[in-house]
């Protein structure tokens, strides 16, 4: 028996998120099915993050236990000749047999992004938001700031969440103004339920001059979903990688 | 009675190409229902370029005429109501009752995409040929330079085109290196059926050392489709716009 590691980018539009469901096309049952295509076990396998439908992953990170014979580093290419052509591996190795890609990870990192032009904007409709407004960016920035640090995100945490606390460290929150792109790069310890959709949901409500950056401390005390903005649809959310400690894996 | 102009750009991938026909669906059937459900009209528009299947377009010109009262430059917004989101229109504008985009352009620009990453290719799948082998870059920019010029293309024309002759002139071959994308813009005052996929075919063999940038003369010289590379797949071909005189319109 071994633990197999791999790093997955998937194109999420076609999917209802990556978490199995009854009744519901998932990237976790196009993976494991494919698993199953190539050795005919049935595995369940855990995966860093859940993401909704329509969001994309660059670098979702999933394990599982096999007893096949194929070489650890030979999982990306077998799995990638039974996987649909929007689900692709990038890498594949053994690790240790406690190694756990959800509870293990120390960091993440989301990109969320933006169009903003009118010509060539319907080949983005399934990747990014699209913005033609005047947006002001400088004070979007300021807003990014404000949230870097260990805060309670509750207010930015869709309603109904079973997160047992709210508490969660962002390291680095930055926009980037690359016309006709604008893109949010988040990265923390942790994210609670849509929190970096309410996050820049509330940025694009700052930028259209809705409310000011600094509204968001008092957002933050408050704890209150309501006194956040909407939730930006998921098609230009990213995630882009997971970390763990060195001693994992 | 009004003739009408308009800039329309399309996502080509869903389509069986611009020009209408029995029993596919295409972006002409699609531009001229929703002009009739804008006003009952039945036209039939003439376009710039018949593009094939899968090929994008960011400028393809469209005329026809119409007894209707909207005004021309509210021609846009009215057919973006009602066209899907993947065509779109950029521009509209009343022009001469003798106005033919097809006949009376004098130059039209391509460019064709090529994404050479192995990570975030699947998002590109319907947007760019995807190649990750090494290409050798300064070899396929000499082959473009010798495709510049008024010459007989027939040996990069398919088999069975209607053409009545084969000289064209192209006034521009261009390769841009912007990894991971590598882009050949061409223009020129015409092309033939599948001219701008067979050069890029014919490059990227090229660019993989089966062939020499000095065999493109002999190519031509040739006037034989046999000795020209493959037809390049049409989702990295994009048709980018359409010049014409400037006493038209």
């Amino acid at each position: 028996m071994r633990r197999i590691k791999m790093i997955i980018e998937y194109d999420g539009s076609r999917y209802h998120g990556f978490q199995r469901q009854i009744n519901a096309h998932t990237v976790q049952e196009e993976i494991e099915n494919s698993i199953y295509k190539l050795n005919h076990e049935k595995i369940t396998l855990i995966a860093a993050s859940r993401t909704d439908a329509g969001v994309h992953a660059l670098g979702q990170v999933i394990a599982f236990d096999t007893e096949a014979s194929i070489p650890p580093e030979r999982w990306k290419l077998a799995l990638n000749s039974v996987l649909p052509s929007d689900i692709r591996a990038l890498n594949s190795e053994e690790v240790s047999a406690v190694f756990n890609p959800r509870f293990q990870a120390v960091k993440k990192k989301y990109a969320y992004n933006i169009y903003r032009k009118e010509s060539e904007a319907m080949f983005y409709r399934d990747y990014a938001l699209l913005n033609e407004q005047e947006l002001d960016i400088d004070e979007m920035k300021k807003a990014c700031e404000l949230l870097a640090g260990k805060q309670n995100f509750q207010a930015f945490c869709a309603r109904g969440s079973s997160a047992k606390t709210f508490e969660r460290e962002i390291y680095r929150c930055e926009l980037i103004n690359d016309f006709p792109f604008l893109r949010m790069e988040i990265e923390g310890n942790g994210f609670l339920y849509n929190m970096v959709r309410i996050i820049m949901g509330t940025m694009l409500e700052i930028g259209k001059g809705k409310r000011r950056a600094d509204s968001i401390p008092e957002i933050i005390v408050s704890r209150d979903r309501a006194m956040s903005g909407f939730t930006a649809p998921p098609q230009g959310l990213y995630l882009i990688s997971v970390s763990y400690p060195s001693f994992t894996g």
